[in-house]
């Protein structure tokens, strides 16, 4: 019953991928306990330096013999505005000066980046992770020919129609399908970002009469509903990060978990303070405060570094409103579980979901 | 297989309701041929004087002997900002004379809006159509407990959970959940629009936990797979817009059917631009235009009436450019087909997606 082209290609028994969360979220006991209970776990290494990714890996292979998964972000071409730059530093220098922030923000190298992400790919190649996605973009085509000879999935992102035709002729494997409901960053790469924020309900039918790939729904799942719903639209599967990150074994943060414990749909927005690049999270004082200067800030990922140790500071202070709060606009579904039960439920879920249509 | 709750309450075959566009768009053909095949034609009466709607009653009973419904807007209460609508009036000048119009707008009177709805509810009962829904707020107490009296059946419109509990409160015997994915205006009249943008995925589930009137889900759905999808997280029938506004019964201009079937979701956008309201169209030169300045605009309906005269225009000029093209997010899916054609395709395809799963 559970049994398909996503499932066999992945060698896993459930379609459920766990998000790959970038910041610390994908603990290694999340990961290893997500594979562990039949769905796939994956590390989220957009932020990660090689030799911690590295470590991870050893570390959750330590706690499961079952496929794991890594996920890197496409480094993006940026250049330094010095003048952008500028104003978002005096911007945030109030909020800084509350938490009596004193180190000064390093900011990132396009070349460093780049160096980072084919060292990130060595990895994954010689400790032989069978499963590699991307955010951000697509690899390069000698990428790709490289990671197949190495036997390695690929399973790329998209937002709109367009970029999944991209995935497909880029020769991805699979594709996750990111609906105007994800939490976390948007993964658009090509389209206009205020173009791309597409609703699943729409999103998975247009790309599943277009594209031949396994195709994983994103944004809003967080039970068995949502699997049987992104099912019946086209999908193959779903990778759900919400209620993964609220999981007792996640890494996020626990006034993080609690925020979205405790909110509703409504407080879920849309907003690039935090790094340039939009995302989706619970509102809060920084981004009330921020929301007039959205243009003004430097792209991404520059104005991620800038607001870096402001986000640390509040949550070292106990304080949620100046840290990034992402969140998918299921809030109210979200549960404190284990990924043992989680995923149980998710099981039971389903079948009552199928019993009843 | 097909009854259910709201198949019972309507007394209608297929849960699946025609959605009450306004604006021309439910022709007495599409209302009477949705009924007549198993459907729930919509007269969408928002913008019609209490004459033009009891003569449209009355021409569809003609056409059809089943269950049939009207839509009415709730009058909003607005003040007209003399020095917003002297600033929206000099932005659309010279839209106005491109097109040679010399017509000045005759602005809307809050009064006189009451006075045409009681008018329009008083012709609902004389007429007895047994079937009411409410867009942009809820009825007082004094309608509801008189429209019950006459047996009428009343449905809300929500487009949170926090809207939908007040739905139920008022006494509505069933709900629209409007999800983001949903064309034309937004329903939303509690929460800020701009935290009322909830994809389907998401707001059906939430709300269904929390409220226990029979919901209808609308936005973005276009054929069986969505009607599946929408049962799965928790709807018992669907709204659906687009796909009837694209048949051949329908009464919108060829042109807006054919920008439908031609376009992509990337073009589908929200503005303000139109009617002061959030509303969900394909992008054309005028909302491009307008952007910068939604704002600046005087609230709905006094917008409305400003740019009413431009939309006209445009369409007898043949251009989309000036047209308010309202449309949900799947437009690559909608067919140009008879009513029947598409009724009959989404029994099937509800078949078929069963089938799969």
């Amino acid at each position: 019953m559970w049994e398909n082209g996503l499932t066999k290609l992945l060698k896993i028994k459930y379609p459920i991928i766990q998000a790959p969360m970038a910041g610390g979220v994908t603990s290694s006991e999340l990961v290893a306990g997500v594979s562990n209970t039949g769905g796939l776990g994956m590390i989220g290494a957009g932020y990660m330096s090689p030799d911690q990714m590295q470590n991870q890996i050893r570390e959750i292979r330590q706690l499961t013999d079952k496929p794991i998964g890594v996920n890197l972000f496409l480094p993006s071409n940026y250049t330094a505005n010095e003048e952008k730059l500028h104003k978002a530093k005096a911007l945030l220098q109030s909020v800084k000066e509350k938490f009596n922030i004193e180190k000064e923000p390093v900011l990132p190298a396009h070349e460093q980046d780049i160096k980072t992400f084919n060292e990130q790919l060595n990895i994954i190649i010689e400790e032989k992770v069978p499963i590699c996605s991307f955010t951000f973009g697509l690899p390069s085509p000698e990428v790709v020919v490289k990671m197949r000879e190495f036997g390695i999935i690929m399973i790329g992102t998209a937002t709109t129609v367009q970029e999944a035709l991209m995935n497909e002729k880029a020769g991805m494997n699979a594709v996750v399908v990111q609906g105007s409901e994800a939490g976390g960053h948007r993964g658009t790469f090509h389209t206009e970002e205020k173009h791309s924020l597409i609703g699943l309900m729409s999103l998975i039918p247009q790309v599943a009469d277009r594209i031949n790939l396994p195709l994983i729904a994103a944004g809003g799942i967080m039970d068995g509903r949502g699997i049987m719903a992104a099912k019946c639209l086209g999908a193959v599967g779903v990778q759900m990060g919400t209620a993964f990150l609220v999981c007792e074994e996640s890494g996020a943060n626990t006034l993080h978990k609690e925020a979205i414990i405790n909110a509703s749909e409504e407080e879920v927005i849309l907003t690039k303070a935090f790094s340039g690049k939009m995302a989706r999270g619970l509102n809060n004082t920084f981004i009330e405060e921020m929301s007039r200067y959205e243009d003004v800030f430097p792209e991404y990922p520059l104005q991620n570094e800038l607001t870096k140790e402001i986000r640390k500071a509040s949550a070292a202070n106990g304080t949620t409103e100046y840290m990034s709060l992402w969140s998918g606009q299921s809030p109210r579904i979200a549960k404190k579980l284990t990924v043992r039960e989680l995923m149980n439920n998710i099981v039971m879920d389903v079948e009552k979901t199928r019993g009843s249509l």
